[in-house]
């Protein structure tokens, strides 16, 4: 299995291990340490990812983006143990996975040597792609996960499935239906009946599940993510097909599943707006959208990364509450939501009211306008009037 | 029909009507002008709207706040006609509209006053909001739409229809489906069968719309959003639900259904993030998203507002192409999408291939990667390690 | 003595005090509360402001802006004490402090009254401006500050001198020199040579000035400003002249002198831009623009303003050191520079010297540029070469 | 002279070159094309980042990063004359200058290949740094200007000259007095009179000079920057002493003189604000500081320096007028402003006048000042008071 992403050498000190891995020929004693940080991957990564809202460029909930430098914890806690020197890795020298292991490597053990096949002169001479490795790891009987018949590359984790590269490279060709593995197709095998969730939040953390159908309640972050993974999975909830701006400078097309992560990231949106004041939501989503591009491009482990991640979190200290979702063939949203009871709530029922006047002066409105009309008013003193479409086509 | 939102007096020139009006026993010989600028409204503010990607705190498409400008426009042209100096409006005290009404009348008449009993202490006094008024109504035979059956206010164009107040009030309710207007019920009345469009853009404007299905291709803004309106509302297409923070400081709850405007939206945002350089791409969003406040604000005529959009429009001229959009109940979603042939692409399919390496040295990556690593790392020498999650848990 | 700027009635429940107010011949038997607030103002406003770097529309240091909330506090602590229900304050229409004083009272005290007699109808009825009530009170045996003879409205504290109105409010006219009160001038009465300062910070904040003329250092925040303001001031050090946005959206002219604000203003700028990383600083300088326009405008209390600051002081724990400053006749600046002893930097004499490669790979430079490369030239081949100038004019 | 920073081989399609080059015992026959490029420089950059009003972390006035991209066109077309395929230059593997050469190379001419010495594995074994290049080149009879003798770096063009390395990467040493070649010490060498300049700015750009001292007015760019750096020089306008952050990730220390600029940039930023609506400023900050990060950094020739630089040319439209400033030994500062009489201003003398209420009804502001406390108020309503200081201390 090559497919997982990487290599840790334990026993060597010396780079030419790169030449002789290159040709998979390698009579080095190989001890591999498979270690499952699920949970911490859950609680650390993503239970934050949604505490803060990520999303990268409006529409990718970063499921590759935030296990890089949860796996790259791992890994440099097995290189501790094996005192290890080098790192090697098998993302592409065009890719984000590169930059992600390799910037999280350097920030955790900043004199770590990294080994990259795929930037190797020697190895790229030989190879020159994806298809040239899968001939050879065939013609080596090498078992890979990806095989001409789904000419494609995925990348799984418990948040998501992405698909990339091969048929996909073609930004025009639609993704065939076979393709998806997390979720089913909505249309023809989702469930007809709609269903609703309650889930509750914390600080902007989510804290527990209530599934009324099944009248069971989640409450730690992995259970609450495989429910809602296999929830959402089973109504085909959370697919997207995008073109995508990579830190390395190119665009690449992917597509991406993220069943429990798209009902989360909906419900905390929802929350979100709901709680905060509209000036310190305006502020944290400018923190939110640098964050966004900073985890996306490998800086989890990063001054700014620190920094915007304690700020935003500072925001999130209001964000407590419930949040009614409804789940429906292909898509969820949420349709209710509610105050914490032990904390205060700035949403208004009676001052908002359109059946009362109370607590509120209506008269305060119009001098409200009225200055801000001076300088809507004064750039027409100034300059004349502003252009106006013609109302009667 | 008092729902309309606005009167406007041609043969008063003094403020005295208001106490009149507010009793609604006015004498005055009322004249009647009903323009019909629905095509005014789709290409002067519609298309704009999405070509620069508006959209309100992440969710609310704008349709309430577009149509305050477009309607203030025809305004100043019926006050200009009847030699007007006074304008009259419906609009509560706590709401937006009235600011949106206000601010345009004042930028394109500054010397116009308002009348705007809402807000008049004794037109207050009697009315305490909006049950009072329709109770008085109803005593004096006058037809409005708000009825206590259907007890919520809406607001309808061809963008869209908002429900809010009455037993939306309370954002922990459950919306009756009974409520939507514009879409049907997807999960029951909807074709079981998704369907495919191509829309089409030039310079971030939507140019046609190819329906396969009957095989006609929708070439007029009108018409486009007519069709668009038609077959995403027969899908039950743009359904929110939504707490959102007024400009005049409240938060308020909204449902809204904008089933073209939805579609119209998503493929536009596919269109641009494939289009747009990544950078080019990060600076319109910030252009965006303050023009999208300054939108719902009330802004459209103001010196901002008219920076900020020719600032976008810039950025669109390289935002030409066809996104295939699939349409299925309740949702849709961009599945491919293509280039304008007679313009260049920033997508190079060659270049992001993992099948070849040409046209890139993967060998340079790793000093891009090394370079960028130097602030992380320089971070870790001046201030200690970053702190870590355990990853065994 | 009109020109404190408040009033606050402790006896009185009747907004009709302002009636007689305005004409001055109030029988009300007034207690007259004069709180010494400075040490409060340093440490609470002034040193924030410092360690935030706060400067409105790039040259500003918000003298005026600052000391607002810090009055409004000790404003309802008198209020607190008397069982006042009423603010009243001869700011006028036109100007910010109406908004700093009234919103920091709605904050501190959300139930309070505000009575603004330069807003009253009857009272701007008799007095038109400024001249007629200089007038008044001259007609009525009232010493007033503000005098014909120096026809210019001031605003002192110990932070700053502001002036503004009468003959400034043409932009073109050059101020008198007789104006400044704070500062002497420059060229004929400051000290011939120039001497030299070493301020400390510890987390963005001031915590010692030394002298070396004198051989004296200052720890204590009032004693720090107290000794710069002098300093300064002898050297003339503080001058500015501008043309400011107001918040009720007026262009205004005012004449400025910060002495000892504008030396610690420099030093923490160049202690901040050698101790922060680099994005950590872009960030930081995001919320250091917002929340000088919060101050500016009035909002020291509010969720943005609160929220905006923590994030601030969470980056400033960082900058902590020392900056040689240079005083000369009309200006400081600062000539060098270094981190505390007990904390790391993140200058790193070795790395970036000239003279050595250590630490550093040159060759990674290139694959930087490289990849930096891939979105330019990817512009040309999709959209042809950029404009370039004629170099041979 | 090898302190020009570039070379470029004309007749040489090997890169072989450059190994020869790094011994300096080249037998190409060297053709050197010496292009004056100063009014390019000034008309097409300089004047360009006035109107932009750019600079970088505040104080750095890009004189460097500005001269880069007008060099590499001159060197582009010195290229195309040669048929040349490779550009070989001498800025080291730590700095900017690398970055921004090659950046606008690739840029102009995305086909060249670099040879950079600095950067190259053998050449760097050879010489360490800058101290053992100029140890050869004495050895060699190679005259350089950078001497043990001026132990640092300059870096000299029509705009400023900059100093580094050497004795100035110790940021707390004080650079001495000898170092300034532009500008004379202010204190001793300067006149004791100050001087008064106008300035005309036309769409933000600088249009003449008038210096009534001599009576003259400059017209022409290149004259008008020459006679400013020439009257500035000679009051030691301009010197400025920091540490920055380079693109590759280090902080260095700096020292600069930019007399004419200096005086240009202030003029500059006064005249625009006080003629640009505020709301349009602060958009157009947020894009002058993106375009000032992208200056520095070497991305001139970019597609988001090209939009930025479009986006504020809108803005600038309306930056036209006069300011006077005043000269003074070591600084200038504008006293007063004036907008050209042909076009509109939005300074409003009668409406800001604290002498007349005209045009203007000052109890809107009351309405305007409660509306904006609506969110303070609920602020305190849901989550109680805000924390205040205790003023009696």
């Amino acid at each position: 299995m090559v497919e997982c992403g990487w290599w840790l050498f334990g026993n060597t000190s010396s780079p030419n291990a790169c030449n002789s891995l290159s040709g998979f020929t390698t009579t080095i004693p190989l001890e591999v340490i498979v270690a499952d940080v699920k949970q911490s991957f859950v609680e650390d990564y993503i239970w934050p990812a949604i505490q803060m809202g990520l999303v990268y460029e409006e529409r990718y909930l970063l499921g590759t983006s935030l296990a890089r430098p949860c796996i790259s914890v791992a890994l440099m806690e097995a290189a501790r143990q094996c005192g290890a020197k080098y790192l090697a890795h098998g993302a592409t020298g065009k890719g984000n996975d590169q930059v992600r292991f390799e910037l999280s490597a350097y920030a955790l053990k900043p004199d770590l040597k990294i080994i990259a096949p795929w930037r190797d002169v020697e190895f790229c001479r030989q190879f020159q792609g994806r298809q040239d490795l899968i001939a050879y790891a065939q013609r080596h009987d090498i078992e890979v996960s990806a095989k001409p018949a789904t000419p494609w590359s995925t990348d799984a984790n418990i948040l998501h499935i992405s698909y990339e590269s091969g048929i996909l490279e073609d930004p025009n060709t639609v993704a065939p239906d076979s393709l998806y593995e997390m979720t089913v197709d909505p249309l023809t095998k989702a469930p007809q009946d709609p269903v609703r969730l309650v889930i509750h939040f914390e600080r902007g953390l989510p804290t527990s599940v209530e599934d009324f159908a099944s009248s069971r309640v989640y409450t730690k972050p992995l259970e609450m993510l495989e429910f809602l993974n296999q929830l959402g999975g089973s109504y085909g909830i959370g697919r997207i097909d995008i073109v995508e701006n990579r830190y390395v400078g190119l665009k690449s097309r992917g597509v991406y599943e993220t069943p429990g992560g798209t009902i989360l990231y909906a419900a905390h949106q929802d929350l979100e707006v709901f709680a905060l004041d509209r000036e310190v939501l305006r502020t944290k989503q400018v923190l939110r959208n640098r964050m966004a591009d900073y985890v996306y491009n490998g800086f989890w482990f990063s001054p700014e990364a620190v920094y915007a991640r304690r700020c935003i979190e500072l925001a999130e200290q209001r964000v407590s509450g419930k949040v009614t979702m409804e789940l429906a063939p292909g898509y969820c949203r949420a349709i209710a939501r509610k105050s914490a009871e032990e904390v205060g709530a700035l949403y208004n029922e009676q001052l908002v009211s359109m059946d009362v006047h109370g607590g509120y002066v209506p008269q305060d409105a119009g001098g409200f306008i009225a200055i801000n009309a001076v300088r809507i008013r004064e750039h027409v003193r100034a300059f004349g009037p502003y252009e106006v479409p013609n109302p009667d086509k």
